[in-house]
C-alpha cells in the first residue's frame, strides 16, 4: 500500500525508528514494472542480469555506509523455490504486511538481520530475487539497496497493477438506428481534431469481452502493462494541446484507475465549465450593456436629486452627497441585475447536470475498464490500528470483557474531542474574519481623519482591496495549518482501515478548509451592513468601533471583489507557489548533495529504477481534489453575485490539467496502480455543495442583491409602475438633532450648508411619524417578499434538479444494453463449459466434483 | 407471466376473440406445483395417473359443450420424447409466448386445431403431458380442459417458482462481541411470543451458502417448493394472531419474492407506525390536558370581552358574539398547540427512519433469500407492443426509414395527450372540490335563512360533516374512474416491456388518485378562508356567492374533520366493501350457477387443480400498494394538523395484513412466484411523498395553525410577554357604514343593540387610520415570520433527514460482513474447482478449453 507523504498515517515517534531509516523504508515500495518499454539500453531494461526473467517489482532500502561495504556488489541471483511449491504459501503471504511488521520497531543494529529474515520469507513464498546494493557509493552518505523480484504471485501483482480477464475476442458495441449512427459519425468528425493522437480512439469502439473477478480468478489473469510514458508526455502533459481531450485510457493504463478517474473527472468538470463560462460572460455583458438604462443608478448619479446622506462614521466623517456613490452604483449593476436570477437557476441546474454527466461518464469508464463487477473489498485493518488495539488489550488484560466498552468510550471521547477541535478551528476562522473587519473599520476611520481630499476619494477601494488581500493571505496560510490539524486529529482517532482513515481525513480537511475559504465571503454576503443599527443608535463593538456599513448599492460589489481576489489569488498562488515552486525547490535540495559532474555521470550510468528512486514521491490525489472542490464551491455557491466565476475556473483548470499531468509524468514516481470504481467521498461532498448552493444562491439574490426591493417597489409602491423614485424609497429620514451626544460629525458644514435631516439606507419610519425609527410597513413587506422568494426559488430549483436527475438515466443506454449482452454471452460460455464438464463426467472422470452434485428434483 | 385482471394490458377487442373465450385463456396459466403436500387422498395428489410422475404445471381451457363430448374422458398419458433429446429445443421454447400467440386471433372453429398444434409443440420440446377434459359436464355450460405437464425444463420452472443453488452445507452468521450477543439474546427472548410458530426461526440463523445465478446456472438449480398452505392458514391468515410477526420466509416460499416483499414492507410499515401512533396520542393528550390553560381560547370564551363580530354572510346573517365560537376555539387547541411543531418534525424524521429501516430490511431479505446477485433483466417486449410495431411497419412499408421518427412523434403526441388528460382529470377534481364548496356555501346560507334557533346552532357542524362525507363519496367513486382512465391511457401508449407498462400505469394511477384524495384537503389547509376579501369588499364567485370563511380559530379544525373522515371512511369502505364485499359477491355469483347439492358433490369429487380453477384470479399487488401509499400520504403530509393519523393507520393496517393474508390464502389462486429484489417504483413514490411532506407540514404549521401569530404577538407586541390580548390583536375593526349597499344584514338589531363597529379576523388597518383597511404592519411582520419559519423548518428538517439517512448504513453491518465472507468462500470453491480442472488437463483431457486459455505472463 502506498502511503503519501502529506497524509502519512502514523507519527514517526510511534514507530520507534529514527527519521533517516523511516524515510528509507517509507520510500521503499514502488513497482518497477511499468517504467519503460523500449529496451534499447540493456542497462535500463526491466530484466534480471540474465536478460530473461522480467522484473515484476523492486524494493529499496537505505544502508548506512559501514554496513554497505559488506554486501558490496553482491549481484547474485537469489532465485530459488519451485513454481509448484508455492501452492500453500505460509501465513506471511502479503509482502506488504511483512514489510510493515518489519518496519515497526527494529533498532539500528538488527536491521540487516531482519531484512534477511524478510528476504528469506519472500524466498519461501517462491519469489525469485536479485539483489543490488550500493550503486553510487561516491555521492551519498548511505547506500541504496534494491531487491528486484520476479515470479511475483499474480494476486499480489494484481493488487499493484491493472489486471484483466479477457474471454473472447471483441464485441463491437451495439449500433443504434441509422439516424443515431449518422449523428454519432458527425460528432466524431467534428471532434476529431480534439482527440489526442494516441491511436486508441479506434479501438475504444471495440472492447475485449471480459469478466473481471478482481482477485478472485487469479489463475485466469494476466497483467497488461502498456508502457507508454513517451506518448503520455507528448499527448497529455503539454500545454500546447490544452484544447484536446485527455488520453484517459492511457492515463489509466499507466497510473491505474484511481488516477485515471481523477483526470477523467477533472476533464468532465472542465468541459462542463465551458457552457457555464459562456453563459456567465453573457450575463456579465448584459449587465454592462444595460448599465446606462438602469434607473436606480441614473437616479443616484443625477445631481438634481441632491440627497444628503448621514455620515458613515462617528465624528470624523461628515454628511455626504449621494451622487458621490454614482460609480459604485453603476458598477453594482454589473453584478446585480435581472439576469443574475436566471444565472443562479442556470448554475443550480448546471451543477445537477454536471453530477449526472459525471455519473454517466464514470459508468462508461467502469464498463470500458471492466470494473462493473469489481467491488472494493479492502478491509484489512491498518497496522497502526492493530498496534493500538494490541496496546489496549495488553493494558486491559486483567478485565478482557470490558475491552469493547472501553474502546467504545475511547472512540466517543475522541470523536467529541475532534468535534471540539474542529469547532475551535471554525471559531478561530471567525475570529480572523472579525480581525480583518476591525482592520477595515479602524483604517477607514484613520483615513477619514486625514484631511487630504484626493486621499479620501480612494479610501473605500483601497481598504476593500487590501482587506481582501489580507483575507486571502490568511486563508492560504491557515489552509496549511488546518491540513496539518486534520491529519493529526485523524491519526489520534486510529481508524480501522485505510479507507476509513482516508475518508475521515478528507472529511475533516474539507470541513476546515471550506470554513476557512468561505467564512469571509459568507460574512460579506449575509452579515455585513445588516447589524449596524441606525443613525443615532448605532451598534458598537469592542468599545467604540461602529460596525461596517455597506456602500449605497449593497454589499454585492464588495462580495464580488472578495470572490474575485480569492479565486484568482488562491489559484495563482497555490498553483504557482505550491504546485510548481515547492516541488522544484525540493528537487533542487535533493540534488544539491550531488555535484554537477556527478550528475551527468549518474544520468548515464544509473539504472532506470535507480533514477526513479530519486524522483519525488506520489503524495496522493487528495490535495488535487480538495483544490478542485473548493473551486467548485466558489463556482456554484456565490455564483449569483459573481457570474464570471466559471470563466476564471475554466481558465485555471485548462492549465491545471496539463500542470498535474506534467507533474505526474515527469516529477513524481509512478504511483502504484490502485483500482477504484468511483471518486468516493468526493462525489458526496460535491453533491452536498450543489445542494447547499441552491439555498445560498437563494439568499444571495433575496438579501444581498436589491432585486426584491426593486420588484416590490415596482409592483406595490411605484406610482407609474417603473423604478423611478426607487432610490428615494429605499432611504429613510433622520433628524440630525437625534444624534447621541459625542457622535455628531465634527464638521457639520462640510457640504457648505446646514443639514437638518439626513438620509440613510433602511426602511424605517421617519422622525415625524407616531413610531419614529421603527421598522416601517415597507420593511416587513419587503422582508416577506424576500423570504417568499427564497422558498419559491429553493423549491422550484430543487424540483427542477430532481427532475433533471430523474430525466437523465445514470447508466448510458448503450452501456446498459452492452452490459446485458455481455452477461448473456458469459453465461452462454459458462454453460458450454459446464456441458463439456458434464460430458466428461459421464464418460468417467474420477476427480471429486463438489460443485456438480445436482440433487434430484423428485424429493 | 401472470396478468392481473385489474391491470389487464390489452383491450379485448384488439385481440379479436370474444369475451367468453378470452376469459378461459386468460385464466389459463397457473402453476399447480405448490398446492398441497399431504397426499392422503390420491384424488388430490399432484401426480399423473400413474402416481409416479409429478405434475409441474397445469394449463386450462374452456371447451364449448358440442365439442366437449368429442374428447370426453380422454385421460390418456401423452408422455413422449426423450429426456436427452431436449438439448436443442425448437424456437418456441417458452410455452408462454406460444400460449400468447395462440391466444391472439383464432376463431371459434379452429380452436381445437390450434390447441392440438400447441400441444404438439409442447410435446416436441420433450414435455410429458396428461390431458383431462370435462370433469363436471352436468354443472357447466362448457367443459374445462386441463393439460397437466411434467418434465418441464428447469429454466421455465425457475421463471415460475423459487430456485436456489446451494453449494455447501451451512454458514452460521458471524458472532458479534459478547455484549452484542447478550443483547441479541435478550431481544430474542422478549420477542419470542411475537414470533409465529412456523419452526423456521431457528434455521433463520443458519443459511445454506449459495450463489444464485438466477437463470444463468440452470443446470445447477433445483426447485424447492415447500408446500405449506396449512401453516400459512394457521400462523398468518388469522386475526387472532395480529400481534405476531408474519412468517415472511414461508410467505415468500409459497407466493414468491414479490408478494413476500409486499407483506414484509407492510409489516415494517405497520411496525414503524407503533411509535408514531404512541407519540401522536401523547401529543393529542397534551392538547387535551392544556386546553384549560390556553389563554386565547379562554379569552374567546370570556363573556366579559363582549366582542361583536361582523356577519358571516351577506344580508341573511347578522352580527354575532365571539363567545359563541368558544367550543370551536377550545377544540382547535387540541390540534393546534406547541406540541404540533415537535410532532411534525418527529414525523419527518420518522419517515426517513422508515425508509432507511425498510432499505435495511430489504437488504437483509435479499441476503436471506439469495437475491444479492440477482438482477432483473426482464426485457422481452410485450406481445401488444410487437403487434403495434408490426402494424406500424406494415403501414409504413413504403418508407421504412421514417419508421423510427414516426414512432418518436407518435410517442410524443401520446405523451402530450396523456399529460393533457391527466391535467384534465386534476381540473375535474378541482371542479368537484369547488362544487362541494358551493354546496356548503349555499346550504349554509339557506340554513341561516331559516329562523329556528335550535336549528341554527348545529348549522356549522352539520354542514362541515355532510360536506366531508360528500367529498369522501366523490373521492371513492372517482378513484375507480381514475383507475380505469389511467389504465386506458397506458394501453394507448403501448409501452415496450411489461415492466415499463406497470411503472407507467402505477405512476399515472398514483398521480390521479393522489390528486383526487388530497385536493380537498389541500384546499381546506391552504386556500379556504384566505381569499375571502374583507367586510365591505368581499370576494364573490359565481355571481353572488361569497367565498367561505374559516371559523374563528382557523381552518385547522375543519381540516382535521376532513382528514379524520377521509381516513376512517376510505379505509372502512374500501376494506369492507371492495376488499371483502365485492370478492364475496363475485364468488357467490360464480357459485350461483351450481346448485347446492351439486356443490357438495363437487367438493368431494373435484381434483385439487379443478377446485383451484374456480378461485378468484390474482389481480396483482398494485391496488394494495396504492391503498397503503395514499395512507402513508395521509400519515405524513398533514400530520401537523391531525396527530391521530398514525394511530388510525396502525389500527387499519393490523387488520389489513390479516385481511390480505386471508384473501391470498383462501380466496385467490396461488399467483405465479415472481422474483423481485425491491418494491420498485413504490419506493420512489414513498421517498417523494416524504420529501413533499416536509414542506407541506412547514406550510401547515406556518399558515394553517395560529402558532406563528401567537409567537409573534408574544415576543413583539404583547405588553407583558404573555398571550393575554392576543385575540383582540388578531381582530381588525370595520365600520358598518362602509358595507356595500345591499350587503348589510337584514336584522342589524339581532344582538339587541345597535352595532357601529364590528370585528373580523385579519390584520388590517382600522377605519380611522390614514390607510383604512390596508394590510397593517403586523400583517407583514407575521407574514415574514411565517415564511421565515417555513425556510428554517424545511431546511433544518431536511438536514436532519439527510443526517439520519447518512447515519444509518443502507446494508446492515452483519449482512455486509456475511456477504463478503460468502463471496470469499465461493471464490475459494471456484479456485479449488479450477485447480482440479487444471490437474485434469495436465493428465490429458482432449476437450476444448475456451475459458482456460491462460496467456503466459512473460510476453
Amino acid at each position: 500500500m502506498w502511503r503519501n507523504e502529506k497524509y502519512e498515517t502514523v507519527p514517526l515517534d510511534v514507530k520507534g525508528i529514527d527519521e533517516d531509516n523511516s524515510k528509507g523504508t517509507r520510500d521503499s515500495l514502488y513497482p518497477q514494472t511499468a517504467v519503460n518499454e523500449s529496451p534499447k539500453d540493456a542497462k535500463l531494461s526491466p530484466y534480471f542480469q540474465d536478460g530473461l526473467r522480467r522484473i515484476d517489482y523492486v524494493l529499496t532500502y537505505h544502508v548506512q555506509k559501514p554496513q554497505s561495504t559488506h554486501k558490496q556488489s553482491s549481484k547474485s541471483c537469489l532465485c530459488c523455490g519451485f513454481r509448484r511449491e508455492q501452492k500453500n504459501p505460509p501465513a506471511h503471504e502479503d509482502p506488504e504486511l511483512a514489510a510493515q511488521e518489519q518496519r515497526l520497531d527494529y533498532h539500528e543494529d538488527d536491521q540487516r538481520l531482519r531484512r534477511e529474515e524478510f528476504e528469506e520469507n519472500l524466498r519461501e513464498m517462491g519469489l525469485e530475487m536479485e539483489k543490488e546494493e550500493g550503486v553510487s557509493p561516491t555521492v551519498f552518505s548511505f547506500t541504496v539497496g534494491f531487491i528486484k523480484i520476479c515470479n511475483l504471485p499474480e494476486n499480489i501483482m494484481c493488487e499493484r497493477a491493472y489486471c484483466d480477464v479477457p474471454f473472447c475476442k471483441f464485441l463491437s458495441p451495439s449500433q443504434g438506428s441509422s439516424i443515431v449512427e449518422k449523428v454519432n459519425m458527425f460528432i466524431q468528425k467534428v471532434t476529431a481534431p480534439l482527440q489526442p493522437n494516441v491511436g486508441e480512439n479506434q479501438t475504444e469502439n471495440e472492447k475485449p469481452l471480459s469478466y473481471p473477478f478482481s482477485r478472485e480468478k487469479q489463475h485466469l489473469m494476466y497483467v497488461i502493462l502498456v508502457l507508454s510514458l513517451q506518448i503520455l508526455y507528448e499527448q497529455w502533459a503539454s500545454y500546447s494541446i490544452f484544447y484536446k481531450y485527455q488520453p484517459i485510457g492511457l492515463v489509466r493504463k499507466y497510473f491505474g484507475e484511481k488516477v485515471g478517474l481523477y483526470f477523467a473527472w477533472l476533464g468532465v468538470y472542465t468541459q462542463m465549465l465551458i457552457p457555464a463560462a459562456i453563459v456567465g460572460v453573457i450575463v456579465f455583458l448584459y449587465g454592462c450593456a444595460t448599465v446606462d438604462d438602469n434607473i436606480p443608478s441614473m437616479e443616484v448619479c443625477d445631481e438634481r436629486n441632491n440627497i444628503t446622506m448621514c455620515p458613515m462614521c462617528d465624528r470624523a466623517c461628515s454628511y455626504w452627497k449621494l451622487v458621490t456613490a454614482c460609480g459604485t452604483a453603476r458598477a453594482s449593476h454589473l453584478f446585480d441585475n435581472a439576469a443574475t436570477v436566471f444565472f443562479a437557476i442556470f448554475m443550480a441546474l448546471w451543477a445537477t447536470m454536471f453530477m449526472e454527466h459525471w455519473k454517466r461518464r464514470q459508468m462508461r469508464l467502469n464498463y470500458i475498464w471492466d470494473l462493473t463487477s469489481f467491488e472494493d473489498t479492502e478491509s484489512h485493518p491498518r497496522a497502526e490500528y492493530e498496534f493500538h488495539v494490541m496496546k489496549k488489550s495488553l493494558k486491559k488484560e486483567q478485565s478482557p470483557k470490558v475491552v469493547s466498552v472501553a474502546k467504545l468510550i475511547d472512540y466517543k471521547s475522541l470523536f467529541l474531542f475532534c468535534s471540539f477541535v474542529c469547532s475551535m478551528q471554525i471559531f478561530v476562522t471567525l475570529a480572523i474574519v472579525f480581525g480583518v473587519v476591525l482592520y477595515r473599520v479602524s483604517i477607514m476611520t484613520a483615513l477619514h481623519m486625514s484631511s487630504t481630499p484626493t486621499f479620501r476619494t480612494n479610501i473605500r477601494a483601497t481598504v476593500k482591496t487590501t482587506a481582501a488581500i489580507i483575507n486571502l493571505i490568511i486563508i492560504i496560510l491557515m489552509d496549511e495549518v488546518y491540513g496539518a490539524i486534520a491529519r493529526w486529529l485523524t491519526i489520534m482517532e486510529v481508524p480501522k482501515t485505510d479507507k476509513s482513515f482516508e475518508e475521515r481525513l478528507i472529511f475533516k480537511t474539507f470541513i476546515l478548509k471550506f470554513a476557512n475559504a468561505f467564512t469571509p465571503i459568507v460574512y460579506l454576503a449575509f452579515f455585513r451592513g445588516r447589524i449596524i443599527g441606525r443613525p443615532g443608535k448605532y451598534l458598537y463593538v469592542m468599545g467604540s468601533y461602529r460596525m461596517e456599513e455597506c456602500a449605497h448599492a449593497g454589499c454585492l460589489m464588495e462580495l464580488c471583489i472578495q470572490l474575485c481576489i480569492t479565486m484568482l489569488g488562491k489559484q495563482l498562488i497555490q498553483n504557482n507557489l505550491f504546485e510548481i515552486g515547492v516541488p522544484k525547490l525540493k528537487k533542487m535540495l535533493r540534488q544539491r548533495k550531488i555535484d554537477k559532474k556527478h550528475q551527468e555521470e549518474l544520468n548515464k550510468t544509473l539504472h532506470r529504477h535507480e533514477k526513479d528512486h530519486f524522483l519525488g514521491p506520489f503524495v496522493g490525489l487528495n490535495p488535487e481534489y480538495m483544490e478542485m472542490i473548493i473551486q467548485f464551491g466558489m463556482v456554484t455557491l456565490f455564483v449569483a453575485s459573481f457570474p464570471l466565476a466559471p470563466l476564471f475556473a475554466l481558465l485555471n483548470n485548462v492549465i491545471e490539467i496539463r500542470l498535474d499531468a506534467k507533474k505526474f509524468v515527469t516529477e513524481l514516481r509512478r504511483p502504484i496502480a490502485v483500482r477504484a470504481k468511483d471518486i468516493g467521498i468526493w462525489y458526496t461532498l460535491l453533491r452536498g455543495i450543489s445542494k447547499v448552493a441552491v439555498i445560498v444562491n437563494a439568499f444571495v439574490i433575496a438579501f444581498t442583491s436589491d432585486l426584491i426591493p426593486r420588484l416590490v417597489y415596482q409592483y406595490m409602491y411605484s406610482p407609474d409602475g417603473t423604478l423611478h423614485g426607487f432610490v428615494n424609497h429605499t432611504l429613510s429620514y433622520f433628524n440630525v438633532s437625534h444624534f447621541q451626544p459625542g457622535t455628531e460629525p465634527m464638521e457639520p458644514m462640510h457640504l457648505g450648508y446646514k443639514v437638518e435631516v439626513c438620509r440613510y439606507k433602511d426602511y424605517r419610519d421617519p422622525p415625524w411619524s407616531a413610531t419614529p425609527y421603527e421598522f416601517s410597513r415597507e420593511f416587513w413587506a419587503i422582508l416577506a417578499a424576500r423570504l417568499a422568494f427564497v422558498i419559491v426559488f429553493q423549491n422550484v430549483v430543487m424540483l427542477m434538479s430532481d427532475f433533471v436527475d430523474w430525466l437523465i438515466p445514470d447508466i448510458p443506454k448503450d452501456i446498459s444494453i452492452q452490459i446485458h449482452k455481455e452477461r448473456n454471452l458469459i453465461v452462454e460460455l459458462f454453460m458450454k463449459e459446464e456441458r463439456g464438464k458434464k460430458y466428461r463426467n459421464t464418460i468417467g472422470d474420477p476427480s471429486p466434483q463438489p460443485l456438480r452434485s445436482r440433487p434430484s428434483s423428485q424429493a
